[in-house]
């Protein structure tokens, strides 16, 4: 498999954690998003994945896009080290917690996003650093809420195995962590992420650890 | 099954699509977004789902909440009348098809953030329609590139069985209308839309059909 990547990109970041959870090798295919006026927007990325955005995963010459996509794709095409549960309702639970993260916090704070902010919007750098603050502050506080709430809330966001949930919490709270954002509200994150960021698959989907790192 | 909507989101919708091509009887119970400063915000809702979004679903005390993953319960629990196709390629399709709506143009559409604009931001009424046609336009765009180059789209966008993907998409196509963006360069959408708006599945999950219509 080939992974379309960036090294800072946290959707990417949460596919790589997915592939190593796995133990499924893959090639890292580099995708500067902000060199060339953005590698993503040329023509030969958009023929990729017409969205231009990272992550795209290439399976055999089978191109695949949008991050929790690829992660569903992950255990329908190699089920074994399952990232999710196996009872419906843990399912349900598991992927919303992802997709508090995937929808409705990261979305909100992409570059293409705060380009727009900047440029169209002409807001000010402290107005679209607040935005940024807002949302994830906001997306975090409602993932804490969800896992504080729940005694299925484990080691890991569900139960004592990671999951897809976990997948997106650690790249969530690395951004966080770039934007210095206060995560003192947020303590069961912070433990999960904690020992999350302490296992090797982890490790090695970490922006730092990427050939594209800066 | 209990589902907490609203006659107008569109991630509701999606949900009342869903359950009805699943032919799954279910009880709506209205949260209105806009009243009382909106129902969603209040104590009695967050209890119910901490993000203050709707849908929520309660299915015998078991609440859960994201469209999408109570899309993918509605399978998982109900198999009957599945709403991904079997191969995993294609499931993976599908997922991203419904993706490039409920993860990169509905979030950014959404009431909360249009308040944000006009509220912090001080955006003015025409930068913000311009704000909610670009990301529409972006996303319908994007969609219809990955649906108008693959041959597995059909009568509906995978195939010609209903997904996840035309629960997103009409619901989607619904608010462009509203906010009056021309759909003439999607011409694949449009197609699929209006088979689907003929069906009686979606016809039961329009906005105009709902007990808390105005």
């Amino acid at each position: 498999m080939k992974l379309y990547t960036y090294f800072r990109s946290s959707a990417a970041y949460r596919v790589r954690i997915g592939l190593n959870l796995k133990g499924l090798p893959y090639e890292s295919i580099p995708v500067h998003l902000l060199r060339s006026g953005g590698e993503q927007l040329l023509e030969s990325y958009r023929n990729i994945n017409p969205a231009a955005l990272v992550p795209s995963l290439d399976d055999g010459g089978v191109i695949l896009t949008q991050s929790l996509a690829l992660l569903e794709y992950l255990d329908d095409a190699h089920p074994a080290v399952p990232l999710l549960p196996a009872d419906a309702a843990g399912r349900a639970r598991v992927r919303a917690l992802a997709m508090i993260l995937a929808c409705d916090t990261h979305p909100l704070t992409n570059l293409r996003v705060l380009k727009y902010l900047k440029g169209e919007l002409g807001v000010s750098e402290e107005a679209k650093q607040e935005w940024y603050r807002h949302w994830t502050a906001d997306g975090l506080a409602t993932l804490e809420a969800q896992l504080a709430r729940d005694g299925r809330s484990g080691l890991f966001c569900h139960g004592d195995t990671p999951t897809q949930a976990d997948c997106c919490l650690v790249p969530q709270i690395f951004n966080a962590e770039r934007f210095h954002i206060d995560l003192a509200p947020y303590p069961t994150l912070v433990r999960i992420n904690q020992h999350c960021v302490s296992l090797s698959a982890f490790i090695a989907a970490h922006p730092a650890q990427q050939s594209d790192a800066e």
